[in-house]
């Protein structure tokens, strides 16, 4: 069967590259775009790069527009999802590409982002280790899901291999991102301005403020952490897109380098879109560009008694929109990789 | 007076860096300038944006060219520079930017880069914090000067005054950078292609086997750390130029944010060139293009129990060129700033 | 059926991306990769973001590797491919994609390239319009075809329109183009490093002896210009890939605005690879990144009497190896956009 | 003696330029600093690599603040400087960055501006060939003076010295622009946030409706053109800095090429920050980063019968910045070069 699908947001880059994925979906049809600024316009005419869709005119983003669909894909600011969803049908799949139902612990949510906490959906990154198999288990059936944040999801499957296995301590960690500035959206900030990022790299919320790390320590107590810390810090780096995580951890005292590396090889294998590659290489960005893909490298430092995970992430791909769709496809029980693209735009 | 000097490796990066700051130094008269396969060239022919050298050719780089002259710049491959300079004059004052005499173990020499050892000369880094004074002191009237490694250098001045000030512990460091492929030179490599680096983030060397790790930590235990193991990883983004380093520690237990962050206050006080932005606030590698400036960031993570350095210099200024300028300077006994630029080039 | 396919040249830009498409493409299977210096490695080590190739070894590059396969993809360097070439089966489908088999007259082979000239192949750019019909008429049925110049074929494309209506003039053509640097492929060469590119903009082959010139006015009598000339100047800007092309013309005298329009509406309605803005519209090269599309926004300058042609490309997929996939889907007689992307790959 | 300086709009990417270029600058000392939303800050904290200018603090833009100064600097929004010029003294030196004053003829600033139109000021680019004499010789004694607009001065620069001696016609001229989005200033607009421009190249204002237009063909007409034409064609390309501007022209018939160079190698003839290379060599936007100098380069193309000059310049140094400071050191009759750096920041 084809399911229709409307979505939200559609004229920013969340919800442009949704839309840019579900052009070679073949069980999923477009029926409804939504914006908010742009209402009324072509959808063409704000996304120019999706030459399939000239036929669709953004709408606004109302209960109303957006019901009627087997699928709704929400790609809103943070806040603004729960009230919509909350008015759309529970048979309908809701997939949330904001932070707001990301979080479990409502301590966190206060702490982090404030105001009314609305509760957790079934977390979109379906490869993630938990102590008893995976997130994939989760996402079956599930009628609510949250697309995960690109950053955390990144950290998450970064590091969880190694803590479920009990490799590596969950005190210590520490996690250096280069990201590009898509992942901050379209806002007219200035410290997104082209004349601010190029020839530059910019870190931004320093010192254990950024509101990715509860996502990323909830994670990693999913695949058996007690009392995870996290010294996490992303840096805007001249590039359209991509992540490159760079993530350490002490390795548990007496634990031999075969061992660790095997607990990486271990998680991930027969998985399509996250793949450890040989020992000795590591990703680049380039490489999952536009890509489902996490392409990860592990190393071990013994002189510094530490494991180095290094992963590659498209963060509108893998990191949301890739995100949404697999597990849009996973709860809908069709196959997994349907309409997901796993070789990278390179160079 | 005026001295005469000759820079080898003029056509490098490193070597017109050199020649950049030097033409505005009004105490340094360059006379010399050679080059390997580039010899016979004018200057401007190989570094068009040198306009105030239009008169100078390109000599082979021999002893005998680099004869003669009060002050010489090496600016050649490692491994090069060790038997030229046994040939110059020893009251000719030899500032070498290569690694030939950055390490004083021969053991760490041996592991990371093997060969002969030629033994270590006084290290061009005048803000360093040693257990006490600082790095300035061994400046003073040497006449053999190694110019740090740009990233090493960044990383020492990031940790250092934590190490002395005994708030931060000496394991379990860690430091991820986002440098441009300049630091690499201008070597026709493929991964240094701008097609590999474009719109991308490419780690090297993970993983506990980069060379300037010995330099690091050689640096730290000048500051007091016995035993100092730190994970380094560089990230190559694309900006031309620039290092920004995130360097992390764990805090001594018990040590208040203030103490720690007076560490680095303190360290650097009265500092023009390695300077401490006031707290929650973080550089740009923008900030300091062109310039000899180190800028520092400095957070307290209480939840992670670490203190997260971010560091932003210009590679080939005070990461190379600037740094041995500088530390020509104070070897001369010529006020230290003199012809070196404290303001970036932004945006 | 499905086609067995070998690509030589397959560790090079063009080489991988041919590969990229043809993993979507339902009719082709991909049997051979060869190169030269990499071969006896796994294709992903050299391409490692062709995660669905990890099966293919590099073979060494010669006519026995390539022969007993129904098409052969040709990426080689420029004057290696003709005799290969001619050791291969008549009925193969093979498509170069170096220069060797482009230019139909022999004086402006040997004025822009020299040495033996091979003569000319069936022109792989289907939607240039010619005085009757298009190129594609000359691609059906083919068993020998050169895919074209990238930038030749973007200004070939942009022009042709209005020289076939005869509302602009032949003379006085001007094109200026931003590239990205893997127009240039995967060369050690020193002015394609990424030192000298980032953040600068660089001209080359300018004044009149870039290659692509007769290329472009070869087309450009195919619509019917009688003695063509164009200024054509390329510039390498710091975007991995694309071309912007600005091509401008003298609009015949007394032809109006609209008749000047209407015949690029009209060269390219209904074609799904070249298509023409709405007045007032220009296409930027994010917008085909990735794809297969030539994107054309047409402007008349009345005060300069001038017709202003802004196309954007994908050097490496419309500009080459998208543009060598259709062709070999048309000769083959398979559905002309089988396997290829139109959407690109934004922001 | 030293003079008193007050810079409006020092929030902004010209305000800032022309403070880091009066860092250097010993007859000058700057006073006052002012901004619109940013009033009240330091400076520094809106410009952090302005590292000494740490004392001063962003005050209202008014006149009464802006009063009392031996040199006005104004940096402000088009259509801003007007009434504030009018207040200030006659005596004091305003040199004005804004296009309010460029433009001698009404008809011109009705069409591509609109609103008020408040006159011509002495034009700020001091090496533009006149039919007689420079540009430079109305700069000196000026109390008023409009810096150029950085697109303007660049192809009229370029185009300028054919004109006036009569080796290039003044009709089809063509001009396109790689350009930096600096030029554009520290607007929130859309299409300047770097997820629009990082890895693409995008033209705006095309077909003839750029308000440089008038600016360029008022200059051509100072060197003699009759009634120019001119397509000029902008495009953003992802650095932060920099114009290429490849300008070409017909060549008047019979004229030889040794006779078209001689035009462009005399107009510029012992300038120090307007120079033409050798034959055959061509600037980059790198070799003149950070540095007031316009390099270029002049290739005569016989088979079509043009001129193209590729000329290189820093938009926010040669292009704005200092063009204000050179034509103020004119106006006050100090060296024309003092403060000026003629070396660029490469790589």
């Amino acid at each position: 069967m084809t399911y229709s699908v409307a979505v939200s947001g559609a004229s920013g880059y969340a919800g442009g590259e949704i839309l840019r994925l579900l052009a070679d979906h073949p069980d999923f049809e477009v029926r409804t775009v939504t914006a908010h600024s742009n209402a009324g316009q072509p959808l063409v005419a704000v996304q120019p790069h999706l030459r399939t869709f000239t036929h669709l005119t953004l709408q606004e983003t109302t209960a109303e527009t957006l019901a009627g669909h087997d699928v709704v894909f929400l790609a809103l600011p943070h806040g603004a999802s729960g009230a919509i969803a909350a008015q759309l049908d529970p048979e309908t799949l809701v997939i949330d590409c904001g932070a707001d139902h990301r979080l479990e612990r409502p301590d966190e949510w206060a702490a982090f982002y404030g105001g009314e906490h609305h509760g957790a959906w079934s977390y979109g990154v379906p490869e993630l280790p938990r102590l008893s198999g995976t997130q994939r288990d989760r996402l079956t059936g599930s009628r609510r899901i949250a697309a995960p944040g690109c950053n955390a999801s990144t950290v998450a499957l970064s590091l969880a291999p190694g803590i479920r296995a009990g490799v590596i301590e969950d005190r210590d960690l520490v996690s250096v991102l280069a990201v590009g500035p898509s992942g901050a959206g379209k806002s007219l900030k200035a410290h997104l301005l082209a004349g601010e990022i190029l020839g530059s790299a910019n870190p931004y919320s320093v010192g254990g403020v950024h509101r990715h790390i509860p996502e990323i320590t909830q994670a990693l107590r999913w695949a058996g952490a007690a009392r995870p810390t996290i010294s996490f810090t992303p840096v805007i780096v001249p590039m359209s897109r991509g992540i490159l995580a760079t993530s350490t951890a002490r390795i548990v005292p007496g634990t031999d380098a075969a061992t660790v590396r095997a607990a990486w090889d271990d998680a991930y294998a027969g998985e399509r879109f996250v793949q450890v590659l040989p020992a000795g290489q590591f990703p680049r960005t380039a490489d999952v560009l536009g890509a489902n893909t996490a392409l990860m490298g592990v190393a071990v430092d013994e002189a510094a008694g530490r494991v180095v995970v290094v992963t590659a992430v498209d963060n509108l791909v893998k990191g949301t929109a890739g995100a949404a769709v697999q597990s849009a496809n996973i709860a809908l029980g069709l196959a997994e990789s349907t309409g997901l693209p796993v070789n990278g735009v390179a160079p």
